[in-house]
């Protein structure tokens, strides 16, 4: 199922393997639950270019999308190979000493070559994607894409079979010999969370919130 | 001042010009605001590779570290060209329409050729201000590195001379066309909390809460 004749090698797991996985459902969980992903290509030159972008995911695909002018989607468009990688930072490892300091963090990294969507039905699927996986339901609530949107728009597919995750959990993995110091060590963890929702300047009165909106920040409420 | 050839060209604003910026402070608030970086870089057949990573930023220096071992860090320090993007997520965009809908952000994208750092001083001020990006005061908690700690570890630099920034604020602005429509349209704030830090299962009685903690947790209190 690699569509990419190296992608077995590119995700293989070197530096502490033990982090890492190829688990599909475990990668899926972390591709979703992350609002963004980094985009990483090549440019002409050769230089590599490292762009956020939101993302999402439809069974084995990662589409991202974006402006038909922009230099990077229609770099993306001829077929490049690219590296999406999605983290999501669970906290911070406080060890007592800065060698074995560390972060608590899922992440996934997806390679593969971009693949420009040209079938109408498919971008218009990838759209509402990229629209539900950041307000769950919104693609329901508004109104379709319209023709001159759809023109300016290019959406890139990424297959995420050659993918690869790596996950820190847990406390800090001191140095033996520090553990008589009297230097605090721990974790602070860390969330995203979402405060109340700002109604636009222009919002006529009376609309009230979205379920989407709903979702989204009950997803991003503090624990 | 750009040490790289083609730098001024690469890091020239294209996409939505309005929303970019070359303002010295704003890259470097930017960059010390956000713990993390995701840094990309091409792997020896090409094939570009995004890493995340802690970073630190010295005047006008960007500093990563990581493993010797490491393959990414061994191609890092033959000095070819990385891009290091720094995002920091600050709200969802929610507007009547799927194509108008955004994030709010602020990002820096670095480039430059990649130096390893071999001067010893050096090392040691970039791996003490990794440890302070992250925990402000912790490298003067801890111990010091150890030689072995030293050899274990590959410390490069990127210029950041050579940077831009992308900011995205405020509400959303809808095409004219949806303005009267009953869909709700705002923004949803972001925000990283840390929530209460928890000590390690082997930290002695009595230990207290160090200053850098207390600090780091204030920065990420919920606002």
């Amino acid at each position: 199922m690699n569509r990419h004749p190296n992608s077995a090698e590119r995700t293989r797991l070197r530096r502490e393997p033990q982090r890492g996985s190829h688990d599909p459902s475990l990668i899926r969980d972390i591709i979703d639950s992350a609002l963004i992903c980094h985009l990483g290509l090549t440019d002409h030159d050769g230089h590599p270019l490292v762009i956020p972008t939101i993302h999402a995911r439809v069974d084995d695909v990662l589409y991202v999308h974006g402006s038909a002018a922009s230099r990077t989607l229609r770099r993306l468009a001829t077929g490049i190979d690219a590296c999406c990688t999605v983290t999501q930072l669970d906290g911070i490892v406080v060890a007592r000493s800065g060698f074995w300091s560390s972060m608590n963090y899922r992440s996934v990294m997806v390679f593969g070559p971009a693949r420009l969507l040209t079938d109408a039905e498919e971008i218009l699927l990838a759209l509402d994607a990229i629209v539900d996986h950041v307000l769950p339901g919104r693609s329901a609530e508004i109104r379709r894409p319209t023709a001159k949107e759809l023109a300016a728009t290019k959406v890139i597919a990424l297959p995420i079979d050659a993918a690869s995750s790596k996950v820190r959990t847990g406390p800090p993995n001191d140095d033996p010999d520090d553990l008589d110091s009297s230097v605090w060590a721990g974790t602070v963890p860390l969330q995203i969370v979402a405060a109340s929702p700002v109604p636009a300047p222009n919002l006529p009165a009376g609309v009230s919130l979205p379920p989407s909106v709903d979702t989204m920040t009950s997803l991003f409420r503090r624990r």
